[in-house]
């Protein structure tokens, strides 16, 4: 049981550990706090990979001060040398008396080494202080960690009735700009944008994040079976990369040509094997994949159990029963094969409506 | 510019008001206050058509102490002899000083007169406290007096991906407790509760107010343009009126021995004229009608212009493209001709959301 004290403390870090929101990927987005006597002797966050850790940024303000005191960390700190030092050992050296993690790093090889660590060298452990906040803000770490693929966020646009472009295929929708900014703040903290061939012909996105400042822009994959994306496409501007399911060298080469990466991974049906795909996403060490696609696409992962996560904005219109919906499913012949969802978040934004979902 | 303490006041009118939400009909819900130095020595409220006006009851509570108080009501008072007499002449006979109203009457024939008359009897009066919420609680009543017709409120059960039965037409949902709740209280306060052919061939449903404790139980309406409602549906149990579009005296037999009324109201295209069917309802003193209807009676209200109110259930369930969804409309060329709405509440109720929105 973590008191308030102990609660005030771990949201400030936290609140610290969301500032590396867009940037900290393939890393988590970790915060710490150091508190001795009643005060606040260092704060720090990780900021990018590479650079130091959040633990390390917070002795390195709080220097002496350390000794004795509590640092609340929102992971569990490393035991293993990576691109940096490990951080157990540093705040054991630095005398940090008492160690409060919000939760266990979520690799299950090493899950435990960092308390164990800090434990041997004498200074007290507790973990689960705001472990939910922790683990929803690294969600997409968790995932790839302990299943070893990203996490998936399938953002969705609809009138109120539930369409997602007419039956022409147009779709570019007037929400407000609340919507699009927040948008492409889900875009930003991604380490992917993920679209479909259909999305790439009717729309031409960019895809990329421009409502929001970042210093980083997520990949871009498109699900392109045939290799029909167009060299001309936006998408491919800053970089792509291809999942196809045929080799065609004329193709790729026009499209390798424009900077695109093209991997092969076929299903039976002659479609992207896409399961196959999210785990090469985790093996790339991507965490979150922010899908924005047609209502074909979205069908085919959800049917595949790939997707993690809804994020619908509802436009308040209305367009009727011949335009296209959010996914394409098989018709069901009874209300039994309807997929249950979560609804975890419901909020209004300008004049639209924003709702998170999951499936359950 | 109303003072907090008017404001106040009106608020408790208002409630008392609402305590007729399911009787008064075809009056509007009207609650009183009469306050003589700083103290409530009055309240009442309107029950039910033939019974005493709200200003009457608060008076019968305040009996003397209404000599130089003031009255707080939802609705301009009456000038005109009803079924009951009229309640400005017993405001200014009674001494009421002054008399704050929310709004004045809606009907254009009779607005302002019994400010008028209040006036003349040295009565100082005062229009427009809390009027929006005034409005609200009666917008059925408004409609009707200005409009001609009922306030028209469309009950969509979805998934959230907009789906409101199965292709095959199934359409029974496990919406939760709350939301059916919920949904029969929207029921209990309309007049009628109006769905279509389709509805009842597909769900015999009873239409009956059961979740909720009322004393009156709406009407039920079957649009049915060819007269299809099979004499053992259950919409007839308890009496029915059946918009048609064609006579046929064997199937009109049948229906009327079941305790149907039938009118016929048809357009040139073989179907019920709804506006026409809107505009008897209104004559019948229709304030609110409730639409629980399948998709193409959805559609065609929507595009004739008789929807006033959508009142959208989603469940937390994604269906597919392939089943039935809100609104039959025909095929959009470009986005300019969607249907604009303005959400105006939002609430989750259970695992369920509930949308409250208007075409704009």
């Amino acid at each position: 049981m973590s008191s308030s004290d102990d609660r005030r403390y771990m949201a400030r870090a936290l609140e610290l550990a969301g500032r590396g929101l867009y940037t900290t990927t393939p890393n988590p987005r970790v915060g710490c706090v150091i508190v001795r006597d009643g005060a606040v002797v260092g704060e720090g966050w990780h900021e990018r990979a590479g650079a130091p850790h959040a633990e390390r940024n917070a002795l390195a303000m709080a220097g002496a001060a350390a000794r004795g005191a509590t640092a609340y960390v929102t992971l569990e700190p490393c035991s293993h040398d990576g691109r940096t030092p490990p951080c157990a050992p540093a705040l054991a050296e630095a005398g940090v008396a008492r160690v409060v993690a919000a939760m266990r790093d979520p690799n299950p090889q090493v899950a435990g080494a960092g308390f164990t660590m800090l434990e041997r060298a004498g200074v007290r452990t507790e973990c689960g202080t705001l472990e939910e906040d922790a683990r929803e803000l690294n969600i997409g770490f968790v995932q790839r960690m302990t299943q070893g693929r990203p996490w998936i966020r399938v953002k969705i646009a609809a009138s109120l009735d539930g369409k997602t472009a007419l039956d022409n295929g147009r779709s570019r929708w007037i929400t407000g700009p609340e919507a699009r900014r927040d948008g492409h703040a889900w875009r930003a903290r991604a380490c992917a944008v993920l679209t479909g061939i259909g999305t790439v012909r009717d729309d031409d996105p960019q895809l990329t994040v421009r409502e929001v400042d970042t210093p980083r822009q997520p990949l871009r994959i498109v699900v392109d079976s045939r290799l029909e994306t167009p060299p001309a496409a936006r998408v491919l501007e800053s970089g792509a990369l291809i999942a196809a399911a045929v080799e065609d060298e004329g193709r790729s080469s026009a499209l390798r040509a424009r900077g695109a990466e093209i991997i092969v991974l076929a299903n039976a049906g002659g479609k992207v094997e896409l399961g196959a795909l999210m785990r090469e996403l985790g093996r790339r060490e991507l965490n979150e994949v922010h899908v924005e696609a047609g209502y074909k696409l979205n069908g085919s992962l959800l049917r595949e159990g790939l997707v993690d996560e809804l994020l619908i904005y509802f436009a308040p219109h209305l367009i009727g029963d011949h335009a296209r919906g959010m996914l394409d499913l098989p018709a069901l012949e009874d209300l039994s094969g309807r997929h249950a969802l979560e609804i975890r978040d419901v909020r209004r934004l300008g004049d639209d409506l924003r709702i998170i979902a999951r499936p359950i």
